[in-house]
C-alpha cells in the first residue's frame, strides 16, 4: 500500500477517534448528563468539535491526499476525499464559528417560539441561519441553484430539479394511497388491546427482538432519550436510543427497529476503514433507508408478526386474545395528522414533499421568511386538506430550520423510495424471501452487508442503489409496498 | 485582574475541559460500554489525555505564567502553578509515553497474575514500573530519596522519613486498638437480619441518604461499577458509582457515602478556578479525609443511625425488629483480614503500613521485586499475626503497583488522621455538634466548604489541616475516635 494513502488513513482513525469522541460525550449529554452539566458539556463538545474540524482541514491532511492522488492508488477514494476536503476547506473558520453560535441561538429561538407558537420571535433566527446557507452554498459553488450545493452536504449527486420532478410525479399517487388508507383505517377503527404495557417488559422484548434482527449488543446498547436516535461511539460501539409509552408497546418497539436499522449500518461499515469514505454512511437517504426497511419492510409485516405475535404475548398478556389481523390492522393504522414525527408510513411523504417546496424557495429567496407561515398552511391545505390549528402544529413543528439544516428534509422521503427498493430487490432471491416470509432476516441483512454496508461512501447513494438492484433509483417499489399494504 | 493571569486561567480552562473529557469517556467505559468498544476508548481516552498534557506543558502556559509571576498579582496561585509545570515539563514526552505502556501492560499482567496468583509473572512488568518511577524521582529531584518525589505527586509537602516516624509511632497503638476490636466483635458475634436487601431499594435509600449529606442530584448521579469510584466531568458533573450486595445494604450505602465524601469535596472546589491550583483538590490525603469523614465520622455514628435507621426499615422491612445497638454492632464489627478493600475501620491502617514499608524500601532498592512475596508475608505476620493463604491474597491484591503508583499508599492512612482530626475540631463548635448530634449535617458541610473546599490546592495539605484545625496534622484524634468506637 502507497505510504501516502497510510498517512492520510492514519490522519482519518485520529479525526474518527475525535469525532466520536465528541459523539460519546453528545450521548452522555441526552441520556445521562446531570442538569447543570449542560453548559461545561456544551464547552467540551465546542473543543472536540473544533479539532475535528481542524484535523479535516489540516495542510497536513491536504499534502497526505495530494500526494496519495499523485501515486493513483485508489483514485475512487482518493476522489471522494478530494471532494470532502474541498468542501470543508471552502468554509472559512470564521464562517463555521458564525453558523454555530447561529445554530445554537437558533435552536433555543425555536424552542421557545414553538412553545408559545408564535413564528415572529424565531423569524429573525430563520434570516440569518438562511443567508448562512446561502453563502456556503456561494463557497461551495453550483450548476443551477444555491439548494443543489446544500442538499449535496447530505445526499451526493442529488439535485432539486431532480427531487423535485421525483416529488411531483409522487404527489398524485401519494394523495390517492393515503387518502384511501385513512378512510380504509377509518371504517376499520382498530386499536391495540388497553392496559399498561410495563416499560421493563418492553425492554426484555425490544432487545430481544433487535437481536433477532442481527444487531449485536456486544458492539452496542439501548438506552432512553426524549428523542429516539442511534449514535456511534467507535467502530464498535453503536448506541440506540428509544423512548416509552406504557399504553402502547409498539412505539418503543418500532423505534427500536427503526434505530437498529441505522445501527445495523454502523455496524456493518467496514472498521478497517474507519474515517475514510470507505469506511462511512453514503448519505442521508442511504442511512434512512435502512431505519425504514427494518421499521416498515419488516417491522409492520405479516411474516414478522405471525412470529412475534404469540412471543409478545408472553411479555404483554392483554394481546394473548389478539388475532394476527386484528392486530397488523392496528399497526396499520393510517390517518391524516399535522405532526410528521407522529406520522404514519401512508401519510409521511406528504410531510416531507411539503417541507422541500418550501425551503426550496426560502432558498431562492421566492419565498420570504415572514410568508413562511401562510404558505406551510397553503401547502398543508392543498396535500392533506385540513388547516394546522397553529404554527407550533405547522411551519415551528421541526427542529431542523433552527439549525441551518436546509436540504435535509428530502432524505426522509429518498429512504423510504431506497427501502422499498433495496427490499423488493432482496426478495427476488428465493433464499432471502423464503427466509423472511418464516421471519428470519439473517439471509437479508448478509445481502444488505454485502451490497449497501460493505460500499462505504465511495459510490454516490445513486450508484448503490443501481448496483444493489440493477434499476436505478425510482418511486415504484415504494408505491407498490404501500398500495399492497394500505389498500389491497 | 491581570492580563497574564487571564490568559492563565484561559489555558488551564481549555486543559480541564480536556481532562474532563478524558473523564467522561473513561466513566462510560467503566459503567456502559459495550464488550467491544474497549480497544477503541482505549485510543480515545490515550488522544485526550495527551492533549491535555501538551496544553498544560506548552510554551504558551509557560510564557502566561512566567509573565503572571512577573506582574505579581497572585504569588500563591503563580507558585502552585509553577512547581506542577516544572514537574510536568520536567518529564519527555517519551518517557510519559513509556509510563503509560508500561503500566497499561502491567495492569494486564496484573490482573492474570492475580487471577493465577502467580507473582513470577508480574514481576517483570513492576520491575519496569519501578525503573520508571526512579527514572522519574531522578527528573523531578528530591533532597533525602527517591520516594520523596514520588510521595509529592499525591501528598505534596509530605516526605518518606515523615511518614515513617508517624506510621512507626501509630504502630503499636493500631495494633491495640484493631486487637482489642477484633476480641470484642468476636464475643459479640452480631449481623444484620437476613433475607434480600433489594438493589432497587438500596437505590432509593442511597439516594436519599446521599442528598441529605447535601450531595446536590442536579450536578451530580450515581450509577454501578465493580469497583466503586467518584469522577468530575465538569464543575456542576460529578459523578459517584457503587456496587450492590443484596444480602448486605450497608455495603453499598457506605460505598455511596464514601464517594459523596468525594463528590461534595469537588462539589464544593470553586468552579471558576476551574483547572487551576486554587480550583483543584488539595491531594489524596485532603480527598480521602472527606471520603472518611462521611463514610465513617457520620455514617458509622449512633447519631445518624438514630435517625436514619426507622427510615431504612421503611426500605428493608426485615429491619424493623432490630435494636439500634445491636445494628451498630453489627456494623462496627472488626476482624483481622487479608484483603485491604474489605477491611473494616479498626484494622485498615495496619494494612497500608505494609504497603509503605514495603514500597519505601521497594523505590530505595533494599527490597528487591522477587522478595516481595516473602516480605509480605513477614510483615503481615507481624501486624496481623497471620500468613495469607496465597499471593492473590497478599502481594498481588491490590492494583495500584501495576499502574506505577508508587507513593500512593500512604494517602489513605493520611485521609483517616485527616477525617479525625477536621471531624473533632468541627465538633468544637457548638451549633454543629448539636446539629450532627441530631443528624442534621448542613452545618458541618458549610465549615467543611469553607475551611477546606474552598482553598483547593494553593496550600499544602498540612496547611490546611492546620488552619483548619489549629493544629499541625497528628494521630491523635483518629485513635481516640477508634478507641471510643471499637473499645469504650
Amino acid at each position: 500500500m502507497s505510504t501516502a494513502l497510510d498517512r492520510l488513513r492514519s490522519l482519518a482513525r485520529e479525526k474518527a477517534v475525535v469525532a466520536t469522541s465528541a459523539a460519546t460525550i453528545g450521548w452522555d449529554q441526552e441520556t445521562y448528563l446531570p442538569d447543570d452539566g449542560h453548559e461545561w458539556r456544551a464547552d467540551q463538545i465546542a473543543w472536540l468539535s473544533e479539532r475535528a474540524h481542524e484535523l479535516g482541514t489540516s495542510s497536513a491532511w491536504g499534502d497526505a491526499l495530494a500526494a496519495a492522488e499523485a501515486d493513483g492508488t485508489a483514485p475512487a477514494l482518493t476522489a471522494a476525499m478530494r471532494r470532502d476536503y474541498d468542501r470543508a476547506t471552502k468554509l472559512p473558520g470564521e464562517l463555521v464559528a458564525r453558523e454555530a453560535q447561529a445554530s445554537s441561538l437558533g435552536k433555543q429561538a425555536w424552542a421557545d417560539a414553538r412553545k408559545r407558537s408564535d413564528f415572529a420571535t424565531f423569524a429573525p433566527h430563520l434570516e440569518t441561519l438562511l443567508a448562512i446557507a446561502r453563502e456556503k452554498a456561494d463557497r461551495w459553488g453550483y450548476e443551477a441553484e444555491a439548494y443543489d450545493a446544500l442538499l449535496d452536504t447530505y445526499e451526493r449527486g442529488a439535485t432539486a430539479a431532480g427531487i423535485a420532478s421525483l416529488f411531483d410525479a409522487l404527489k398524485p399517487q401519494l394523495r390517492e394511497v393515503a387518502a384511501a388508507a385513512v378512510a380504509r383505517s377509518d371504517s376499520r377503527n382498530a386499536t391495540l388491546p388497553g392496559g399498561i404495557y410495563p416499560i421493563e417488559a418492553q425492554q426484555k422484548f425490544n432487545a430481544v427482538v433487535a437481536e433477532s434482527l442481527g444487531f449485536d449488543f456486544k458492539a452496542g446498547r439501548i438506552d432512553t432519550t426524549a428523542h429516539p436516535f442511534c449514535t456511534t461511539l467507535g467502530p464498535r460501539d453503536i448506541r440506540l436510543t428509544t423512548r416509552y409509552d406504557e399504553s402502547d408497546f409498539t412505539s418503543s418497539l418500532f423505534g427500536v427497529m427503526h434505530e437498529a436499522g441505522h445501527g445495523l449500518y454502523e455496524q456493518g461499515l467496514p472498521a478497517k476503514e474507519v474515517g475514510l469514505p470507505s469506511g462511512e454512511a453514503a448519505s442521508l437517504g442511504i442511512h434512512e433507508s435502512q431505519s425504514r426497511l427494518w421499521e416498515n419492510h419488516v417491522g409492520r409485516s405479516r411474516p414478522f408478526w405471525e412470529k412475534w405475535l404469540p412471543v409478545a404475548a408472553q411479555h404483554f398478556p392483554q394481546l394473548a386474545g389478539t388475532s394476527l389481523d386484528d392486530f397488523l390492522a392496528a399497526i396499520h393504522r393510517a390517518a391524516f395528522s399535522y405532526i410528521r414525527v407522529e406520522a404514519d408510513e401512508a401519510t409521511y411523504d406528504l410531510h416531507i414533499l411539503l417541507r422541500f417546496g418550501l425551503e426550496r424557495r426560502l432558498v431562492s429567496g421566492e419565498l420570504s421568511v415572514k410568508d413562511v407561515p401562510a404558505a406551510w398552511n397553503e401547502s398543508f391545505r392543498d396535500l392533506f386538506g385540513m388547516t394546522p390549528p397553529d404554527d407550533a402544529h405547522g411551519c415551528l413543528q421541526d427542529i431542523h430550520w433552527s439549525m441551518g439544516g436546509l436540504g435535509y428534509f428530502p432524505t426522509y422521503t429518498l429512504g423510504n423510495l431506497n427501502a422499498a427498493q433495496l427490499f423488493a430487490a432482496a426478495n427476488a432471491d428465493a433464499t432471502i424471501s423464503s427466509a423472511i416470509a418464516k421471519a428470519e432476516y439473517a439471509p437479508l441483512l448478509t445481502w444488505l452487508r454485502d451490497k449497501v454496508h460493505a460500499k462505504g461512501a465511495v459510490l454516490t447513494p445513486a450508484e448503490i442503489i443501481s448496483q444493489a438492484t440493477g434499476k436505478a433509483p425510482s418511486p415504484e417499489a415504494h408505491l407498490e409496498h404501500l398500495r399492497l399494504r394500505y389498500l389491497a
